[in-house]
């Protein structure tokens, strides 16, 4: 049975949708949670139903959203610092966080170690399509901010593994985001990077902003620093054009009605927007699966970066980015 | 009279949006344009009302979308080059071209010359925000794809100058993109750029990518191949958002009588969007007024471009680069 350790403390909004998502997880699959934090916290929101199938490892420190992630790694009764010892320690296979990322990501880095051969993990998050069942995977989006093209080019071989084996996609298609699709397109490491992936069958070339959002494309390959660009961009757009339709709507009962009929089709877009539909971010590169959920999931999000978790030990990405990572270097 | 110099053949559909947006112009505002291009083309398009108060240039070269940046400099017939060559020599205050951006930016930099002090010209553009009557200035949006942090910190000075003369923000709110609004955020190159601009009244810190819409700041600084990420991705995300609601209202009645009734607030959307409704972006830092439109401009895009030349024109922002420029080197 897989076993999970579940950074119980992290998260905006504490323990409760971080057990309450555990649950619902436990619902649906069988695994082995292991929640690390405060016993009687996490007491509150456990059910006697699930309590045997539960393991809590009790620690009251924890990493708040304001701390330095270097403060981390000295706080080795932390709650993150606990539950990544314990996938270090063969105790669990895999380790679930909503909390501070910059810590987990370098806790994790550090105590569970990289893949052979891996320079930088990379944080990989699947970004909606206008497509049905369609998620586009970008990487990196937060952990290496500057990065060399020999970084960019391990992050597309890591992408590639993890929508192989993870994504089901038999034949990925790989691009590199860029300022242009032409080849002559793209800043001083794109086109060196560029230069590095030209010869991989999976590499359809340089891809740009909007087609990450048309489905033409399966792994987006980018530095943290334009990765973040990327979401935030998409968020503040995504939002301005809610609030534009609002202001617009506000004050005309014809337009309200319209909008209280076309509702189910603005759920269904919120819904493809919705972080909490996919769960969390893998961090690829570090030996064992560590996902990343947003800070502000819900239950319904940490379910299924539970999920995410136990897909992840249950195939072969690991070794499959070691075997691509060794190949290209 | 402000005489502006206009590129009649760039654009993607010929010259007749062009030559209909400068009559569209000509009806609002009294200036002298001047068209550059085939006569006998030029003149399917004039009607008899406004050929007096036109004057054209007979040139049958032009740059097409394929050719080269590089090439422009060397084909002194083509429409563009001798548009440009027209500011050059005095015969007009302004340039406005819908054609090959590339070229327009290099013939400009390179024939009309760069104010004293600018190393790089940039080219800004207004983003819509979701508030009435607000955008945002953002550049550089392609003319520089490897800055340095001194030309990020001119970009700030130059688009500084232009908020306050042409777009009357008494003290603009300048920020620097970021992936993240702390002062510890940021890459390499952005982390020397916020030192170089923290002690200027105008700098509120570093943006993130959510920020360029949300009216919270008047010019984002960024260069041209983040400035791409961030135009690119917005799109995409807009036309994913319209995609997905269409999708979710086919094939239902309500849902398509509530698109019906809703659509006065879609339309407000699409114009809040649209590019038509500023006209084009200003290459900043080039000694005369040098307007980039989209290549896709329709007639009221083209006279939005010749109003922004005007404006441009009339008002003080050259010379106020130039002090600004020199008071920081």
């Amino acid at each position: 049975m897989v076993k999970v350790a579940i950074d119980a403390m992290g998260g905006d909004f504490g323990p409760e949708p971080i057990v309450a998502g555990v649950l619902l997880a436990l619902k649906k699959k069988k695994f082995l949670p292991i929640l690390v934090g405060d016993e009687s916290e996490i007491n509150k929101f456990l059910t006697d139903e699930f309590r045997s199938k539960i393991e809590i490892v009790h620690t009251t420190d924890f990493i708040a959203m304001g701390d330095s992630a270097t403060d981390a790694l000295k706080r080795k009764d932390s709650s993150i610092y606990r539950a990544v010892e314990l996938v270090r320690n063969k105790e669990a296979q895999a380790v679930v966080s909503a909390g501070h990322s910059g810590s987990t990501m370098s806790v994790a880095t550090l105590r569970i170690g990289r893949i052979k051969g891996v320079i930088r993990p990379a944080l990989a998050t699947p970004m909606p399509t206008y497509l049905p069942n369609k998620k586009t995977l970008m990487l990196d989006v937060g952990a290496n901010v500057d990065c060399k093209s020999e970084h960019l080019e391990q992050f597309a071989i890591m992408g590639e593994a993890y929508a192989k084996d993870i994504l089901g996609l038999e034949a990925p298609r790989v691009g590199l985001l860029a300022n242009g699709e032409e080849k002559s397109k793209g800043n001083e490491i794109t086109k060196e990077t560029f230069a590095l992936l030209k010869d991989r069958d999976t590499f359809i070339g340089n891809v740009e902003g909007s087609d990450i959002f048309n489905g033409e494309v399966d792994v987006v390959v980018c530095d943290g620093f334009e990765g973040n660009l990327v979401l935030k961009t998409a968020e503040g757009t995504a939002d301005a054009i809610g609030k534009i339709l609002k202001l617009n709507i506000k004050g005309s009962w014809l337009r309200t009605l319209g909008a209280i009929l076309i509702k189910p089709a603005f759920n269904a877009l919120k819904k493809k927007m919705d972080y909490a539909e996919y769960g969390g971010a893998p961090l690829l590169g570090v030996k064992d699966c560590t996902i990343i959920a947003h800070g502000k999931s819900n239950a319904e999000a940490m379910m299924n970066a539970c999920f995410q978790a136990i897909n992840y030990v249950e195939s072969n990405v690991g070794k499959d980015i070691e075997e691509g990572i060794l190949k290209h270097s």
